[in-house]
């Protein structure tokens, strides 16, 4: 066992939009963090080979096809250079410029991940950002990395968590979100007793399964400013929130709240959890991203695959000015939660 | 003008509800910032002569009563007391329990000092916390400080602003608020444009006029996640941010946006503002109170006087527990920008 928790965990990394900042930040993540974890790159060979010859020669890539690795599945790889599958492009990449001819390469990559994810290949999935648009103009519905792995994996429910290290000593803060992409106007009606109880039954056992933590504390914030001051400003705590954090007590999970979210947020009362709920974007995402410093991370719950993302976009107008600019930051920290997600999961 | 810049700023300080922590932090941040502020504190004035020996033996205060105040003005203080208005109260303070028989003596204090400032007394007020529920018990109408004092000046509408600074060299961060304290659900219909064009004028004027901001930068944030990502998650952002902020830029006004809220607050975004404008409360006072680390204030935007205040409430918790217990902090930072403003508003 002591030989298996020193192996390096096997992740696959898709490179994402590949007019983006996604195949430097891969392969530069992936090259930095090569001693302790084997990230598998899926993308165009050819492409990545020539980036990352430009980042820094001394980066070495081997290539496999994706018959080879169906074949014969994934060989080993040493620590001295980086494995890509290839998942060839339509079309040349102009950085910077969006081509719809690669949008069935770029989602195939993803397929590709899934399948490995699935079949023991890949020990979980770190994804770089890819443009919708450019999926959905090469005539496939794509509303998202997060609903398509739901859907590919038949997982009827899953939930956003985002997580970083803030700085000056604060803990260590993940926040996850009752709803995610919708109208701020949509969000009340949204917020069902059932819906709720899904998405704490979900943080609680993956921060147990992925992650670990034993006993999770979860504290839950409230959907109106003052969480609703006693039904003065909004009924959905009483009615909604409370009877669910109150059920799942019950059940042993450890929820409480609703707390006021600008209350919550400070870090007195952060110390005490392992994981703030918000019930909508906006309410949790501002306070993670500004604390993080452009560091955080998505982390997908309920799948049965372990799986990551940076929190940033493909940065279109960063890799129109070349390579070197864009920090690969998130992308590190995408790939070292991975790697230990997936370590906690190890029998 | 050189000695006028030297004066110290006459500030009216409402200790707000005894039971609570306000006496104490009140007379703590005045008697710490005595050198560069003439911070008179309005309340019953045996209770804070007491209150002040059991702080510390070596501060000094001197009464006067309202008639005398109202007879002959604020005489001259020097800078090693502090002055109070004593406006008595009903009943025997216990800390920790509220009394309604007070409530209508800590409404006396702003009115005390909404009339001082009018007539030129003060420059400014600077409120500690009061209990909403012991003056309404006591049977006046009261919903809030802000709205308190907007009636009471006969001002239509004012803006909430909080500001603070937060950790690791990061820009001070002021971030207004287009609607305040309403029901989630109820925010989208309360976003009009001419609500929302009113607020704008008040942010850009008031930065002007009590900041000595010659051009102030404004960052908007949407409404919806994404700022509505081009109308797919909401619509408001098309059919009333935009044309809102457009319409004053062509008036003058640097304002810009709307930007999604969890991109808009990092570092280096905010280091181009001089104030974000958040939709509704809680997108915005989150990462305010994450990043000031319980050192955020309050600045009422709008009024014909210059108003600030802590950012909590009465810690009826702490106060209970006896003397020694509250920081300061916030209300020393409430008394400086209190006195900076009033600098700036000096002709």
């Amino acid at each position: 066992m002591g030989m298996m928790q020193a192996r390096r965990p096997v992740l696959a990394v898709t490179v994402g939009e590949p007019a983006g900042i996604g195949p430097e930040i891969s392969i530069r993540a992936a090259w930095a963090l090569r001693e302790s974890a084997n990230c598998v790159l899926l993308g165009d060979a050819a492409f990545l080979a020539l980036t990352a010859s430009l980042i820094d020669p001394a980066i070495r890539l081997s290539a496999l096809s994706i018959q080879a690795l169906r074949n014969g599945g994934l060989p080993h790889f040493g620590k001295d250079r980086l494995a890509v599958i290839d998942v060839p492009l339509a079309a040349h990449v102009v950085p910077g410029t969006l081509d719809a001819e690669n949008g069935r390469a770029v989602l195939a990559t993803l397929d590709l991940a899934i399948e490995g994810a699935q079949c023991g290949w890949f020990e979980g999935i770190v994804t770089a950002p890819l443009q919708k648009s450019t999926v959905n103009d090469a005539g496939v519905h794509f509303s998202g990395h997060t609903e398509y792995l739901a859907e590919k994996t038949g997982t009827p429910k899953v939930v956003m968590m985002l997580a970083g290290q803030p700085g000056g000593g604060q803990p260590y803060l993940r926040v996850a979100l009752a709803t995610t992409h919708l109208p701020l106007k949509d969000v009340p009606a949204a917020l069902t007793r059932e819906a709720l109880a899904q998405v704490i039954d979900i943080i609680d056992a993956d921060l147990k399964a992925k992650f670990g933590i034993a006993a999770p504390r979860i504290l839950v914030t409230g959907l109106n400013p003052h969480a609703g001051e006693n039904g003065y400003l909004g009924r959905e705590e009483i009615e909604v929130i409370t009877p669910v954090l109150e059920a799942a007590r019950a059940r042993g999970i450890d929820a409480r709240g609703p707390y006021p979210a600008d209350t919550l947020f400070q870090p007195k009362y952060l110390q005490d959890a392992d994981c703030v709920l918000a019930m909508y974007h906006d309410q949790g995402l501002p306070v993670l991203k500004h604390a993080t410093f452009g560091r955080g991370i998505n982390i997908t719950l309920g799948l049965p695959i372990v799986r990551t993302s940076v929190d940033h976009g493909t940065a279109l107008d960063l890799a129109a000015q070349g390579l070197g600019q864009a920090d690969c930051g998130s992308m590190i920290e995408a790939i070292r939660a991975a790697m230990q997600m997936a370590a906690s999961r190890r029998p």
